[in-house]
C-alpha cells in the first residue's frame, strides 16, 4: 500500500490539485481547465501534472495509492459521469480513462459530494457519522454523507437540494429547465435579484448608492442593519431551512454543514437558517446542529483524495 | 443457524404475528394489543404467543433464528425506541427486553421501515437496490431502503415524508404540533376534509347524497368522473409527488413504492402522483418508477422478520 494520494478538483475554469501523504496535504496547485474540443485534454493534462509532480518530488508511482477526481456533474453508483456541461463532457468513464493515462488506481465523484466528504472527514474532525452539506454560492449544491460514506444515489442525483421545488407551478424559471427551485431564491444570484426587485420599496437602503452591488456588499450592509439586505438574507435562509427540513425528513443526518460564498456572511445567513429550521423540522430532527464549513475552496481536493480510501454506499 | 424467524407488527389496536421458514410465511395470526398501564404487557404477550406457537408446532427454540418486531414510533440507530404514543411507551429498549423474555435474538424497527423492507425484499422480488416507500392511510408515512437495508437516520426519523412542510407558515395544524405538513393534505383524512370544505362549490357531486362518506366512496366516485372527487385526489397526488421529488433529491432511489389504504384507489391517485412527479423532479430523477405496494397489511410482519437477517445502515 502506497503512502501518497492525489486529489483533483476539476472545475469549469481551474483544475485544482492536492498531493497528500498519510492523509495530510503536503502541496497544492492549480492549472487552467482546457475545455476546448469537448474537454478532450482535461484528463491528459491531469496525467501530465501528476507525472510532473511525482518526478519533481522523486516519488515512485508505486508509492502512490491512487488519484481521486471530482467533477461538476452527476456521477452514478458505478462511477459513470452522466454529463458535465461546464467541461464539455457527455457520458464519460472518467476514472477508467484516467487509470489508462496514469497507471494509477483512480476514482471519480461529484464535486459537491467531494466537498462534503472533505468537510466531513477533515473539517468536522470525525465527531459525526452522518451529515448533509449544502454549498450556497452562485448556485446551491448539496451532498449526503451516511455512515462516513458518500450517498450518491442510483442516478448520481442524491443531495441535490438546490433543485428542491419551492414553488414549482408559479416560481421563476431555473437553469435546470423547471420552475421555482430553491437555488432561484437562496443562491447569491437569487439574493441579489431579490434586492434589485425590491429596491423601490426600500428607498433608505444603502444598496441604492452601490453600483452593481454583490452579495458580499449585501452581507456587510445586513450586518449594519440595512432592512432590505436583512430581509433578503432572511428569505434566503428560510428556503435553505425548508430544504434542510426535507433533508432531515429523508435521511435524518447527525449534522448539517453549510459552505460556499454566501455562508461567509456568517450570522446574517446562519441565524435565519437555524431559526426557520427549528420551525420546519419534525420531531427530534430540530436538534440537528447547523455548522459552518471550514475547508473553503480546498474541500474538493480533500474529499477527492479521501474517496480513494473509501467505499461508496 | 436456525430455520424459523418470527415477524411481529405491534400496532395500537392489534399485534400481528408471522412465523417464517426459509423466508416463507408459514402461519400468521393476531391478538389485541394491551395498551393498559403504559403498555407494560405488550412484550410479555408477544413472548407468550411465541411460546404457544413454538410448542403447538413442536419447534425447538434453538431452531428459531430470532424475532423481529416493528412499532409505530421512531427507533434510532442503536435500536432505542424513542417513544410510541399509541402503545403508551416512552423511551424503551424493546429488543433487549424481549430478548430477556423470550431467550431469542430480537431486533426492533419502525413500522414504516418494516413495511418498506417487506415490500422491498418480497414485493419487488429483488430487482431493485434502493427504494423509498410511502404509505398513504389515515396519516402518511415513509421509509428509505438503501443498498437493500433500512436507512433509519441518526434519530430514527429518516423517511418521514408525511411531515414534509407544504405550507409551514400558513397551513393547517398537524398532529405533530407544527403546520402545513404533507399528511394534512394527502392522507385519507386530508382528502375527505378537502371534499367537505369544497362541497358547496360542487353542488353536482354525488358526495352530497352519501352520509359520512369515506375516502373509498370518493375513490369510487372519482373513477366515475365526479369532479370534486377527481380534484381531491389530484391535489393529494400533487403533494405526494412534491414529497417524492424531495426524496429523489435527497437519496435518488431506484424506485418508489406506494402503499396504504389510499393507494387502493389505483389510477385515481397514481396518475396525478406520476404526472406531477415528472414536473417536479430534477434531471434524470424523473425516470424513477412509481409502483404500487403488493403485500398489503402483511408488509410489516415480512419486514420485521427480514430485519433479523439484515444489518441496518
Amino acid at each position: 500500500m502506497g503512502k501518497y494520494v492525489f486529489g483533483v478538483d476539476v472545475g469549469g475554469t481551474y483544475t485544482k490539485f492536492g498531493i497528500f501523504k498519510d492523509r495530510k496535504l503536503i502541496d497544492k496547485w492549480k492549472i487552467d481547465t482546457d475545455v476546448e474540443n469537448c474537454g478532450e485534454n482535461i484528463l491528459k493534462n491531469i496525467g501530465r501534472e501528476i507525472d510532473k509532480k511525482t518526478e519533481s518530488m522523486g516519488v515512485l508511482k508505486s508509492s502512490v495509492e491512487g488519484c481521486g477526481i471530482c467533477v461538476p456533474g452527476p456521477v452514478d453508483e458505478k462511477g459513470l459521469v452522466r454529463g458535465c456541461v461546464n467541461l464539455g463532457w457527455g457520458y464519460k468513464r472518467a476514472a477508467v480513462e484516467l487509470e489508462n493515462i496514469t497507471g494509477l488506481k483512480c476514482a471519480v465523484l461529484n464535486d459537491a459530494n467531494a466537498a462534503a466528504l472533505g468537510e466531513f472527514d477533515f473539517g468536522l474532525g470525525g465527531e459525526y457519522d452522518s451529515a448533509v452539506m449544502v454549498t450556497i454560492g452562485t448556485g446551491v449544491g448539496g451532498a449526503v454523507i451516511y455512515k462516513g460514506q458518500v450517498l450518491s444515489g442510483y442516478r448520481g442525483n442524491a443531495g441535490e437540494i438546490g433543485h428542491f421545488k419551492i414553488d414549482p407551478l408559479n416560481g421563476p424559471e431555473c437553469s435546470c429547465g423547471k420552475k421555482g427551485c430553491l437555488e432561484c431564491y437562496s443562491s447569491a444570484t437569487g439574493i441579489v435579484r431579490f434586492a434589485y426587485e425590491n429596491l423601490e420599496k426600500y428607498p433608505d437602503t444603502k444598496l441604492c448608492i452601490i453600483e452593481n452591488f454583490t452579495v458580499k456588499d449585501m452581507a456587510d450592509l445586513a450586518s449594519e442593519g440595512d432592512e432590505l439586505c436583512k430581509l433578503a438574507f432572511d428569505r434566503a435562509g428560510k428556503f435553505v431551512a425548508l430544504g434542510l427540513s426535507f433533508m432531515a425528513g429523508a435521511v435524518d443526518p447527525k449534522v448539517f454543514i453549510i459552505g460556499g460564498g454566501v455562508s461567509q456572511a456568517g450570522d446574517v445567513i446562519f441565524e435565519p437558517i437555524r431559526k426557520y429550521f427549528k420551525q420546519f423540522a419534525f420531531n427530534t430532527e430540530e436538534e440537528t446542529p447547523v455548522l459552518p464549513a471550514k475547508l473553503g475552496n480546498d474541500a474538493g481536493i480533500f474529499g477527492a483524495a479521501e474517496f480513494i480510501l473509501k467505499r461508496r454506499i
